[in-house]
């Protein structure tokens, strides 16, 4: 089933968005029979489909709403906040499928955190009644959680006791790296599988508030004015609105207005096209709110991050991406410099936050990926940013013979100082010259001058440097020897060496926490014929094998 | 199989020990037909019975050999360093005995550096020939590598495209986050089968030092005089030789002097009792090492480094670890005080490392671990790291009715404070109180007291006080509760919570890096009958899935 991420409030089956001035409500009322597979979605249990409104969702409140300051997520059901995800539904999920799936909730609760961090947007989970496993793990990704005191709701990370997995959507990194629960009070809670209610809940730094039934919705309204008021998100305004993205697409090519897929299915690659600017930047941030969604930098990391969402989920057998740029080099050096002159325009600072968002999700795609810088290309700052979270980048020397295109060049600019870090909090600069920080320094004297290959390979910002002699041939090799390789161990191989240099509790949450869940999955105690996951609901006990690993 | 994890060097089958005044030289020769299993140990390659002698010697190194300032691993072989893991051993072990054999070697190999970082113990890796993978990662862990130019000898991690795994012990972690190679670089050699040679292998960083044939032996002897000169390795004096560790076994009760288990097959769980000292501490560092392997905080080290790996590897459907001590509680306070007021005497910090490298072990242990403090125990200092280390400690508040002993009391010494570190290179008080420095600082401030059960709840040291009324009941649910849980969900809660805080290169190892590899030696692609691991030497190529997860 092919997975489209495009959506509109208009559209949802699982999620009521509604703006009351500066708050907005993201209500979650799943519909049961509105799952992506047989499933019922009971008990506002989700599975991916529902996940992708919630993404929508948070990413229209950061452009379309300027004015919200708060967003508070509760639910529209009685005496249930969210149950997490679907049990059925990872029972009957392949491998990948529940991978994919944990992936994209990560990312979207982490979005989540980066609109507090940056956008000014807190984010207030009003728990009026259960929330369990993933329910529980979408208010850690909150500012404040707010739990009713009503004698029977609980907050539970029951996946260990009930499920023989992991509370693996950033559950037990929160727990201990965000929340700062005692580590070994998360260890009682994690295997407590009816959760933990009231003044205990408070005591072990679960919930940040307990509040009486009677008094609840008026304290989580007195909360979210407060929060409100102490937000620097700038007031008034228009918004920009999220156009609907347009896309079209055959078997092997998939068509943005500012990208291109090429699919070679024999190969198992895909070529991934982006286009630069093509027109000057506008006079200033107003211009830009008011082109919109068409507006390049936001219209070019749409398309990106669409692209990659449908890779992944949906061209599994693609392993190995290429990505090239093409453009011209000066409109694209121009945008850049607009960006940065205007990065604390809000409607400017959520454009690069959501490129940053973008790349970063590039970073944590399990995919080869391999830049080419080519003739044409237009690898310039945020574009040179693709090239940087690469395993490798390719760059030819000179021309090709058949071609008038003058021999390709790579700029630096100041948005690859900076703005655009990865999970690691670091820029791709300094995570590429991790523990170099004279190679770096020099590096990043380079800014706004054109390197050609050799110079590019001498500042140590390319793998490769090739001429046209050879860099057909060199290639050809480089991907047929990728394909060749086993797709896990390059999975492995690829988490592993894209992230030296510090973890934060988002590479915390992809390289250990996701790791080991990604091992669980595969055990038979949790998905083989007498697993818990298969098990489950059925009444009968699951039959682990003992033995520790 | 029963693995005994004690030898001694007059015993070694695949390594030969030799002191020369202030060099020690490990010369790896390994016994083609002395592997631990029907799997011929060719071209140095190596199963868990030569890493055990690795690990010994590492260890007399630095007790019996106070003069030694710098190590060098060199190949007896000719043209050969070392072949990494035996890959027939690796195609035929089980999947929990692959994971538990990458463990101990990876700790192995971090005792090496911390080595290198606490007893002025330089490594030198000398590679006359190739040393590929495991061979390579040994490498890695040194602190000097010099490669001969001889043409042909290279460096190389062949896992990914040869084995279809990851170089797991450490590799991917080293290249990045020690050596500094950069990430893209790092990609390429990771997955170039035949490996770097030559003038590449310096400029990427793999090595340190590429030296000619004729030059090789002087050369690497010069550099280890050097090397041995800026070593701030103290001169002279006696070691402490490591005589054979006394340990009687029965089918259920393992004995140590200072260390007794008691098995529980039926519940899966095993009581170890971690015994105080009875004597006074010496009256000086002298002393001590006259006293030698029976020096209590020695001894003790020793019984809880074998207890640990025994029961990891022999017994793997014990999952729950009872962790208790008995002693005198002042006894073994003067025990701390005299390991602070010589901590700069070598054999002191020798003995505070080991038990801190113990430690490390424990927190690394895939097994879940609850500390009970009851009447006649001796959570003091030292031996009060082992409650913080424990997954829940469980405090009786009072007496029981059927004892004389009085009420258990928990005591805080200096050597809670600083010493012991956790691989995240913090204390385990520090972890605990991870992200709440004055709750921190509040505990601190108890050093010396002697908390009873409801103090050391307030205080936050313990997890939960019961009085004798409910002690046997709550616990009795609590293991019961344990022993029906998913192992496999088990493990991956615990190497998630155990680790709040910042990350290093050991943590990294054993959190990120083996994850994925455990997550890869599940899948077909490894370990199916067509993958990799099995597919290996038969001349035919694996057959991959092709999709990426």
């Amino acid at each position: 089933m092919l997975v489209d991420f495009r959506t509109h409030p208009d559209r949802y089956r699982h999620w009521r968005l509604t703006i009351e001035g500066v708050v907005a409500r993201l209500g979650m009322d799943v519909d049961e029979g509105g799952g992506l597979g047989p499933w019922k979605l009971k008990m506002n249990s989700y599975d991916l489909g529902v996940d992708i409104e919630l993404y929508d969702a948070t990413q229209r409140l950061r452009f379309e709403h300027p004015d919200v300051r708060v967003v508070v997520i509760e639910s529209l059901k009685e005496r249930i906040f969210c149950a997490g995800a679907n049990i059925a539904m990872l029972g009957r999920s392949t491998h990948s499928e529940k991978v994919n799936f944990c992936k994209f909730t990560n990312e979207t609760r982490n979005g989540i955190e980066d609109a507090s961090r940056n956008s000014g947007h807190s984010y207030v989970a009003a728990l009026s009644g259960n929330a369990a496993g993933g329910g529980y793990e979408l208010a850690l990704a909150t500012d404040h959680i707010i739990l009713v005191d009503d004698g029977t709701a609980t907050v539970a990370l029951p996946e260990v006791p009930l499920l023989g997995v992991l509370p693996g959507t950033g559950g037990l990194t929160r727990l201990v790296d965000k929340r700062f629960v005692r580590r070994d009070l998360a260890d009682v809670f994690s295997t407590v599988e009816e959760g933990v209610k009231g003044q205990r809940a408070l005591e072990w730094r679960l919930v940040d508030e307990l509040v009486p039934t009677s008094r609840f919705q008026e304290v989580v309204d007195e909360r979210l004015a407060e929060i409100a008021q102490a937000s620097e998100r700038p007031v008034g305004g228009p918004g920009i609105e999220l156009t609907p993205l347009e896309r079209e697409q055959s078997d092997t090519v998939i068509t943005y207005p500012d990208l291109r897929v090429e699919l070679d299915r024999s190969a198992g690659t895909a070529i991934i096209v982006v286009l630069g600017p093509t027109l000057a930047p506008p006079r200033d941030p107003s211009e830009a709110v008011r082109i919109g969604a068409s507006f390049w930098p936001l219209a070019m990391t749409r398309a990106l991050d669409d692209a990659i969402l449908h890779l992944r989920t949906n061209e599994r057998e693609i392993g190995t991406w290429l990505l090239k740029t093409e453009g011209d080099p000066d409109i694209a050096t121009a945008h850049d410099a607009f960006l940065i002159e205007h990065a604390d325009h809000w409607a400017i600072s959520e454009i690069v936050h959501y490129l940053k968002r973008t790349l970063r999700r590039l970073d944590e795609t399990s995919r080869s990926t391999f830049a080419l810088v080519e003739p044409g290309s237009c690898f310039i700052g945020c574009l040179a940013e693709i090239a940087f979270a690469a395993d490798r980048c390719y760059m030819l020397d000179g021309t090709f013979a058949d071609s008038d295109l003058p021999s390709p060049r790579i700029r630096l600019t100041h948005m690859n100082l900076g703005p655009l870090t990865m999970d690691n909090h670091l820029t791709r600069l300094a995570t590429r010259f991790w523990g170099r920080d004279d190679a770096r320094a020099t590096a990043e004297t380079l800014i706004g001058r054109d390197l050609d290959a050799i110079e590019a390979l001498d500042a140590e910002l390319v793998t490769f440097a090739y001429d046209d002699i050879d860099w057909e041939d060199e290639l050809r090799i480089a991907l047929e020897e990728r394909a060749s390789f086993s797709p896990d161990a390059l999975t492995g191989m690829e988490a592993n060496l894209r992230f030296p240099g510090p973890e934060t509790y988002e590479t915390k949450i992809f390289g250990r926490l996701t790791a080991w869940q990604n091992w669980i999955f595969t055990r038979p105690n949790a998905s083989g014929p007498e697993g818990a996951l298969q098990r489950y609901g059925t009444g009968i006990r699951p039959d682990f094998s003992r033995k520790r690993t």
